[in-house]
C-alpha cells in the first residue's frame, strides 16, 4: 500500500464479484485479467427486499472483509458487481445500492465501476463462455426463472415468495411434507415414510404436534425438510418420489413460461438445481423436449466476477 | 330478582347457547323448555387456540352481556354449552374452558352447567332434528370436517390451518386468486378479469404491487378477497369460475376422507357453505353421487342452544 505504482497496478488488476442469496452472501476478489480467485468471504443473508438496511451492509461488510482479507491486501478492486436476491428493479435495486454503498465505506474501498443487479443476471452470468441471452432458473429456498438478454433479466416468472408462489422450492417441497403426513394421517393420502422424520422433528407425530411445528415461526424455514424428502425418497418412499417429480414439473412449467428458443442456454443453480442437486436430473428430463440442455453451476458468485471482469 | 321463587322458575328455564368462531363470538340466550330465541349478543373473534386467554375471556363477555341483556333479565342461565374454533380436545379445550369460567364471573353468571365443545360439534347439532350421528363441514375462512358420534367430533379431516390446509377455504380462495393473477402477468396462466378488483386493492397490477400487499399483513387476512372471486365467477370470468370448481373439489375430497355412510346427515356451514353460500350448490352437486344430501345452516349458534337445552 506505499508504492502508488503497485498500488494502482494491484488496483487496475482486481475485481470483486457478490453473490448475495436467501440463505448467506458471498464475495469473491479475483484477477481482472485472469479471473483467478484471490479471496473469497460470507457474511449473513444478502435479499435486498427482505434484510433490514443496516444488516445487509453489515452482511456485504463481513463478506467483503473476508475477500480481501484472504486476497492478502487490501481493498483495491477496480470493479464490483453484486447480485441479490430480491435485488431487481424498483425498491429492491435502490436498497442494495446502499447497503453496497455503505458496506465498501466501511471496509475503505473506493472501486471505480460499482453495479447491482437482481441474482438471475449474476446466476445466468455464471453459465458455460459467459452468456449474454437465455433463460436462468434458480431453485433453492424460492424458486424463480427469467429471460435474460444483454446480461440483465428483461423476464421473470416466479419468484413470487413463500405464500404465492415459489414452486418447485425448498420451501415448497418441505410444506408438501408436512402435508403428506397431515394427508396420511387423516386418510386423505397413503401412508408415507416421511412421518419417520417429520415425527422426530415436531416431537410427536399426531396432527396437533404437526400443525404446532408449523406455525412456531417464519414460515419460510418449512424449507428445513427439503433434504428429508429427498432422503425418503432415495430410500424408496413413493410419495416422497412423488413430491420430487411434481417439483421437477412446477419448475417445468416455470421454464416452459419463459417461451424457450431450443438450443439456447438455460442455466440452472440453487440449492435444489446446483451440480448433484437433487432435482437436477429431473428437471433435465423434463426440458430436453424443449431443446434445452441445462448447464448447473454452484451458485452466481463466479457470474458477478465475470461481469467485474466486462466492465473494465 | 327479588322474589326467589320467580328468580329459580327464571333460572329453570334459560340456557345460554355460544360459538366462537374465528371471525366473531356470538352468544344466544334462550328459553330451555321451547328454545325461543330471548336476546343475542356479539364479541369479537374466539378461536381458542389463537386468540390470547384474556382477550378471549374478553370477547366472550361481550357476546354473553349482549345476550343477557337483550334479554331482559341478569345473568340467571341453567346451563350454557360454548362451541369453539380450535376447541377440540388438547390445548384448545383448557383455554376455552377456562376463558369462559373468567367470563361468566365476569358477567355475574353461575350456571348449574357448563360444557365446552369444538366447533364441529355445535354446528352438526344445528341440523335439522339436532341429530347426534354424522357428518359436519364448515368452510368460511378456514375449511374443516368431522365425524361426530354422540353429538361429539371423533375424527376430523383438514382444518390445517392457512399454511398446510384449510383446503377449499375463503383464505383459499384468497389465495389462489393472487396466484390466478400473477400467472396471467407473467404467462403461466390465462388472462382473468380478477385482475380488476385485485389491481383496486393492490395499488396497481405489477407482480411488486401483488406481492407486496400479499404479505404486507397476516396471511390469513387473504379470505378477504374470497368475495371477488365469486363477483367475477358470476360475471362470467372463468378462472374464477374454475377457482371455485376447485375449492368445491376439495371441500367434496375432505367429505369423501370421512368415509361417508349414504344417507347419513350431512351439515355444513361457514360463509362460503351457509344457506345460499357461494360453494353450496357446487358441494351439493359433488356430495350427491356419495348418497349424501347436505344441510346447511347459518352457524353453530343454534346447535350450542340445542346442546344446552339437551344438558337439562
Amino acid at each position: 500500500m506505499n508504492d502508488s505504482r503497485i498500488q494502482r497496478k494491484g488496483r487496475e488488476g482486481r475485481v470483486i464479484g457478490i453473490d448475495a442469496g436467501g440463505t448467506r452472501t458471498r464475495a469473491r476478489l479475483a484477477d481482472a485479467a485472469t479471473g483467478r480467485t484471490l479471496g473469497e468471504g460470507t457474511g449473513g443473508p444478502g435479499n435486498a427486499l427482505s434484510v433490514p438496511p443496516d444488516t445487509l451492509a453489515r452482511h456485504l461488510a463481513e463478506a467483503l472483509r473476508g475477500a480481501v482479507r484472504s486476497g492478502g491486501g487490501g481493498a483495491e478492486a477496480v470493479a464490483v458487481v453484486a447480485g441479490f436476491a430480491g435485488g431487481g428493479p424498483g425498491g429492491g435495486r435502490d436498497r442494495a445500492l446502499a447497503a453496497l454503498g455503505a458496506a465498501l465505506v466501511e471496509i475503505g474501498a473506493s472501486p471505480e465501476r460499482i453495479e447491482v443487479h437482481g441474482d438471475a443476471d449474476v446466476a445466468f452470468a455464471a453459465g458455460p463462455g459467459t452468456p449474454a441471452d437465455g433463460l436462468v432458473l434458480i431453485a433453492g429456498t424460492g424458486a424463480a426463472g427469467a429471460r435474460v438478454a444483454g446480461r440483465r433479466a428483461v423476464r421473470a416468472v416466479d419468484g413470487d415468495g413463500w405464500l404465492l408462489g415459489d414452486a418447485g422450492s425448498g420451501f415448497w417441497l418441505g410444506r408438501e411434507a408436512l402435508r403428506a403426513v397431515l394427508r396420511a394421517l387423516d386418510g386423505r393420502g397413503p401412508a408415507t415414510a416421511l412421518a419417520v422424520p417429520v415425527e422426530a422433528l415436531c416431537g410427536g407425530l399426531t396432527r396437533e404436534h404437526v400443525v404446532r411445528y408449523a406455525y412456531a415461526g417464519h414460515p419460510v424455514r418449512l424449507a428445513e425438510l427439503s433434504p428429508l424428502v429427498v432422503e425418503a425418497a432415495a430410500g424408496g418412499d413413493a410419495p416422497a418420489a412423488a413430491l420430487l417429480d411434481r417439483a421437477g414439473d412446477e419448475l417445468a412449467a416455470t421454464v416452459r413460461a419463459l417461451n424457450p428458443i431450443p438450443g439456447e442456454p438455460l442455466v440452472v443453480t440453487g440449492g435444489l438445481l446446483a451440480p448433484g442437486g437433487p432435482l437436477l436430473d429431473r428437471l433435465v428430463a423434463r426440458v430436453a423436449p424443449l431443446g434445452l440442455e441445462p448447464a448447473a453451476v454452484p451458485d452466481g458468485l463466479s457470474g458477478a466476477v465475470s461481469l467485474a471482469r466486462l466492465l473494465l
